[in-house]
């Protein structure tokens, strides 16, 4: 049977704990030339839906974890905008799909290639982007840390929330993004998640102040983090290339991104000549060489003692989760799955629906 | 809804004349650059099934084409062994789902992102590989080809049978393959298929010595086609680079393949040390450069007119299928979905259960 699952069931079993535990171990493994990510695949190609303009982007990635004994391949398919709001690019998914996105994870078998379960990737990926910077921060932050910054009330913003809770002890978290009711519902819908105090503040220069962790978590493409907010002590974490510039990078102590390897750090993209998306190539990680790109280390390098962290409480930190891994929804996917066939939860599908008795 | 359909139904209402239509249509829209192919992606790892050691694949391409709306993505989820067959490598995937193997295809609108299909891919694979080797003939070959050879009985020499008797006038095909027992059984159970009269014939030789085409379908991992079998007129066919070398292909008047792109002929690999696949680099197709290379041409090209075909009925033809692209299993999809909903054929699930209220 392949078992089809919900997001409401995945986020019924699914505890950051969890996902903090598999994407370590994954990553280990990935560190140690035990499992692998694939590239990212992106293509896109102009389209109309309704009756605008748009483009369409066809998206996946995969990971195999052998230790683990399966493989996933996460898919998006997606109608997508480039819209300018207050004076910012920002990049949209329209919900076209009668009010819904397209977005789906399949966890296969290694033993047997067959697929074990079926289901959408928004709560996994929210998570297992959350966990990936609350591991940088259990690994690179001060142990003391009890006051959190987290800039920015989106998806991803709840999973940074979650995560740091998990990996210090957070007695205060201020929340700034630029629009007060985003702010107002962010802390009424997510304080049941977190032990930690969550504040609504009306800058972000009110929220970093006195924080010992400063979390951005934005749909941005200009830098957030900035140089005059270094204060000895802080980790600085960014859910995005786009959030920190080599400026802020260059001026702080010990600096982890997620990968540094072109194979999963360079998208393959492909698109029609008539497809112009604001997000091209360009800025500092496009840089891979020089004094700047080689002093970033790799964040599971520190994971299996071969990079060194923080060595006193004085120093900055910061981390960059430059990449999205298929290795990550892999390692998260199976973890569900495990939990899903222990409580019985899911929809059973016939794997025959899925497989075939010719092989092309 | 999204229709679920099965390799029974898809063979049902999936006509080789369909096929070749769709490919053809949807390479021109690829050779005008208004439709894509993406690069496709291996990924690698060691496994263990039941108690053997082998090699799990996940393996996927995608493919779009706006002006039919739809982009699709196909996946292949395998375990692989490479033995020794009377001599020769060759490259198998064992049927570890109880006897069945997993790949499959996924239709995606292009205006609403949803999932409209979803298959196995095995139908579609053999007939879309097939229509392509069928078009070349159909744009190569002499328009009075009476006689075919075919060599090899595998699935893919049903879908070459049936492409070629679709687009030249076949009376007579003459099939080889080293095991006699699978050359009476491809005669038996294909012959319904065609209207050429299907004979079996116990050498290469016997089968090429007055053919008008000459095709194989082969798994071997060595060249099959002979420069002493090089007569005037003659159309030459591969489903694959392996059967044809370089010192042949020189020899042939004028030469195709499906694709000289790097970005979807080279696939984006990745696998853990560990692994070792007999099928690495090498051979000519790997050289992209010098004369042998430069004469080569892109069949596509041929359909839009900006390839020169035959030009008189002595010269010799060769097209090498050296590619599989997602855009042909978009393009066949579409065409199996378009016919599926006009027949009620498929099972209808519900979209919801691949998409959702949040995204990543």
């Amino acid at each position: 049977m392949t078992l089809l699952l919900s997001n409401e069931e995945i986020d019924s079993m699914l505890d950051v704990s969890m996902v903090l535990d598999a994407v370590e171990k994954s990553q280990r493994a990935m560190a140690s030339a035990e499992a692998l990510s694939s590239p990212r695949v992106d293509t896109l190609a102009p389209t109309v839906t309704g009756e605008a303009s748009a483009t369409y982007s066809l998206k996946s990635m995969s990971g195999l974890w052998p230790e683990a004994g399966v493989a996933a391949l996460r898919i998006n398919s997606d109608v997508l905008v480039w819209p300018t709001v207050a004076g910012n690019v920002r990049r949209d998914r329209l919900p076209s799909s009668t009010g819904r996105w397209t977005g789906m994870l399949i966890l296969y078998s290694m033993a047997t290639g067959e697929p074990l379960m079926i289901s959408p990737d928004g709560y996994i990926s929210r998570l297992r982007v959350g966990a990936t910077n609350g591991l940088a921060a259990r690994y690179l932050a001060r142990t003391d840390a009890r006051v959190m910054a987290l800039l920015g009330t989106g998806w991803q913003a709840g999973g940074q929330l979650m995560a740091h809770c998990a990996v210090r002890p957070i007695e205060t978290v201020k929340v700034f993004s630029p629009n007060p009711a985003n702010r107002e519902k962010f802390c009424r819908e997510l304080q049941s998640r977190v032990k930690a105090k969550l504040i609504d503040v009306d800058s972000a220069q009110a929220a970093v102040e006195d924080a010992d962790i400063v979390v951005t978590a934005t749909n941005s493409m200009e830098p957030v983090h900035r140089k005059e907010w270094l204060r000895p002590g802080v980790h600085y974490s960014a859910v995005k290339v786009q959030e920190m510039d080599q400026p802020f990078l260059d001026a702080v102590d010990r600096v982890f991104m997620f990968s540094k390897n072109p194979l999963t750090t360079r998208p393959q993209t492909v698109k029609l000549d008539s497809v112009i998306t604001p997000e091209a190539d360009g800025g500092w990680w496009q840089n891979r060489q020089g004094q700047s790109w080689d002093r970033l280390q790799e964040l599971p390098n520190l994971f299996i003692g071969k990079a060194q962290g923080r060595e006193n409480d004085r120093q900055t930190t910061a981390f960059v989760n430059n990449v999205g891994q298929g290795l990550q929804f892999c390692a998260v996917a199976k973890r569900v799955y495990d939990e899903a066939c222990a409580r019985k939860l899911g929809r059973e599908l016939p794997t025959e629906w899925f497989t075939q008795d010719v092989h092309p």
